[in-house]
């Protein structure tokens, strides 16, 4: 089946047609490594990471690229995000880069987000940034003002292409915002000369400095995806100017298409507010992790289009969960009935048109540019299914049962990670302790009614699934053997 | 306390002094990325570990940083290892750095072994390797030789310092292998010209190429800690040529000492005999931990002196996995029994004494070059005094009950490592399943003899611990609710 995908520079759905048959070469503008993630890096990246999935589901061979920003993000105070971060937590700025950069990824495993296939970081391709500086210099797109190098945008005319903004406007808008050697307020920092008390600065043909934050994403997507490559993917918060320099950097650099397609995610808000550290409203992964189980993140994010704004509250992500519960339940009910003794066999014949048909619309509606609110609506079928399976009058079969769990684990497993693995599902230590209480306590009222074959099964049962028994002076206490 | 190590470029156990009081700055050569650890590096990093978890319980701020070697470094065969391994695997080499570092710290992780503060990779410091290049060339003690520079091991009269090799001895080995353009056999490159095929390659002052293996450390440790900095840690198998030439290019470029302290762990044999790819004997971490729980191999470990070598196999680590049963076991005894209810109060002014002279030795052990094999020899005699306890025969006090935790968690868990944490216990969900479905056939047979009393109790508790029963015609099956 192929696949529809909204592409934000054409703006209009097309045919994903991929530069090499059965290959997608993908970037995605990845976090800058200064704080915890928050929410909103939480949406771009799951969002992302069900595309991931999808397309390996549907057999392309991906590489997916996602940069780490840890030198060059410089905030509209002036103010590089790296060194606030450092000087907030009295730390090198590299102790920063590796507290964040684990911490990112800590966030992103506990979702269920899989890794991206190479993760560069800007300060690891310093040599790149320059080299593609050097040559934006010959090719007449950039020029040096005392130790820094700007990119000419007049000298690119398709500059706005992306984000449909227009020269003109860009110019009414920067006005205000002169301050620097720039010859034209538009124009933006490809290099920037660094003074000796700017920690994080490199030696370059115009002198120490650092390189400016969107030429990093340029010279790191040519690095490990060509040229030209597939597909560019951000959040559209990014836009402008970022895509857009990346875009005139590149394509003036190399004289041909930057990505075919460009994939943006739709933004975040948090009870109708748009995050903001001044605001004091911003939401850690974290934080959010405390309140709810992971697949109820995963699952609120993707109930909405990848591209389409969200907004974060409470009720929302609670409902979330009460949705997952009622799409994921069905499939742990499943698996707790296939361990059960004494199942007939049979029935996966006659389930299969079902589960075909189901498949297919939930292929049908990942393949029109990843629509995940409609795939979830096709598991809640799926679910209603399963409940019916569970609860007919002459017990399901195994095979029906099997086939279902199958379909479970491709469908809300493989490619949308809202199922949580069988096998390495991890216990609860506190339960297992209240349940292990229990079952001591079971075994002194046998003894108490002196039915000894049931007091020794406990102590023997509990010694065969790990746990022994030592009856003392001050009662019975237990172990892990 | 004053701490005394064995310092391997005086050859002799010196008290440690740090450069700024209250720290210090500690380097440690990083694995090469191209493969799966093995226990040989669970060795090295284990050992270090310990050494800076101990440095961090006396009181010094400890800024650990270890590399990751990600390219340069080339086989005796003349291959890139990193190259070699993304042949081997057909992808990227950024996508093989990146998979087995993730492999790496997964592995420490599994291990216990906490991060190091900055992680900095080769690949990441190409300025800074060629600036240092630069200066050494200035300095006269490094020359360039068609695209490849050579650092000038007679322009520098203590080379073999630190290995206690002399040049002469140098010349009769390497006089064999000439077969490049260096001016001298034991000359050692700092930039190697790199021809198109070489992926991995940067621009630098002498064309496209790549550094050495060696200068990536004088780089980065010079960069994160300073010219000087305390100590030096490693494997002892490098300490010729890469210790060597480290201490050759960095005294050379900045005209002072490099590392203070050289520290340097013994090497591993896995049934008697080196590991090695050739010779097919390479236990990977991975494949350990699937025999052994991460504490026994730290035991194991930990049970000999870190510059000493050890011989791993199946029964040294069976014995060290029932060594660390005995000596961490009573601490799990007494978690459970300060669960239990009705236990009595005090006790923790009488053991009081007995622990001081515990932790008193302990610390006496481990300032004495981290001398481990001590430490838990005083572990088990702290398992003596808590087994003592625990079988006393008037039952202990929560006091001394609670005394005895606080320092395990401090000696076993905060420096060793040893200590399973308390809170954060994983349970066992195959367990926990095999108690629930024990409960659910006690809770049968409660009812069989209607005793409802007993059958109800059942189900309100496992309720209560979140476990849902559902009676269905089948019987009955479970859910977390």
């Amino acid at each position: 089946m192929p696949i529809t995908v909204y592409n934000t520079l054409t703006r209009r759905k097309e045919t994903f047609q991929p530069i090499s048959a059965g290959r997608v070469h993908l970037y995605v503008c990845g976090p800058t490594v200064y704080d915890h993630a928050h929410i909103g890096h939480a949406k771009t990246y799951v969002a992302f990471d069900a595309i991931v999935r999808f397309l390996r589901y549907a057999g392309y061979q991906v590489r997916y690229v996602q940069n780490i920003t840890d030198v060059g993000h410089i905030l509209d105070s002036g103010e590089d995000r790296i060194l606030k971060g450092a000087a907030r937590e009295r730390l090198e700025p590299m102790e920063v880069v590796e507290r964040y950069t684990r911490s990112y990824f800590e966030d992103m495993d506990a979702l269920g987000v899989q890794r991206p296939d190479i993760s560069p970081r800007a300060s690891a391709h310093i040599p790149e940034q320059i080299e593609l500086t050097k040559r934006l210099i010959e090719k007449g797109h950039a020029y040096e003002v005392d130790g820094s190098v700007y990119f000419d945008v007049r000298s690119f005319p398709e500059y706005g292409k992306l984000s449909g903004r227009r020269l003109e406007e860009l110019e009414d808008g920067a006005r205000v915002a002169v301050r620097d050697d720039k010859r034209h307020p538009e124009d933006f920092a490809l290099w920037k000369k660094a003074p000796p008390e700017h920690i994080l600065r490199w030696p370059s043909p115009w002198g120490w400095g650092y390189p400016g934050w969107h030429i990093e994403c340029s010279a790191m997507a040519t690095k490990y995806l060509g040229e030209t490559f597939d597909i560019h993917g951000g959040g559209v918060d990014n836009i402008f100017p970022h895509n857009e320099c990346e875009i005139a950097q590149s394509e003036a650099a190399f004289g041909r298409p930057f990505a075919n397609y460009w994939l943006l995610t739709g933004s975040l808000t948090l009870d109708g507010v748009k995050m903001s550290k001044s605001l004091g409203n911003v939401l850690t992964i974290k934080d959010a992790l405390r309140r709810w189980r992971p697949e109820a993140i995963r699952f609120f994010i993707l109930s909405g289009l990848y591209r389409s704004p969200i907004d974060f509250s409470d009720e929302a992500v609670d409902a979330a969960l009460k949705g997952w519960e009622r799409a994921i339940g069905p499939a742990l009910a499943v698996r707790e009935r296939l361990r059960a003794p004494g199942l007939p066999d049979g029935g996966a014949a006659e389930i299969a048109p079902a589960l075909a048909e189901i498949k297919e619309r939930f292929v049908a509606a990942m393949s029109d540019d990843f629509n995940t609110p409609i795939a979830l609506s096709v598991l809640f079928d799926l679910a209603r299914l399963t409940n019916q399976l569970l609860h007919a009058e002459s017990p399901a079969g195994r095979g029906a049962l099997e086939a279902v769990e199958a379909l479970y684990r491709e469908l809300a497993g493989q490619v949308l990670g809202l199922l949580p693995p069988a096998d390495t599902a991890a216990g609860n230590a506190e339960r297992e302790a209240a349940l292990i209480r229990l079952l001591i306590e079971m075994r002194a009222e046998a003894r108490a009614r002196k039915d000894f074959a049931a007091s020794d099964k406990i102590r023997d049962r509990l010694r065969a699934a790990g746990v022994i028994l030592e009856d003392g002076k001050t009662g019975t206490t237990w172990k892990f053997g």
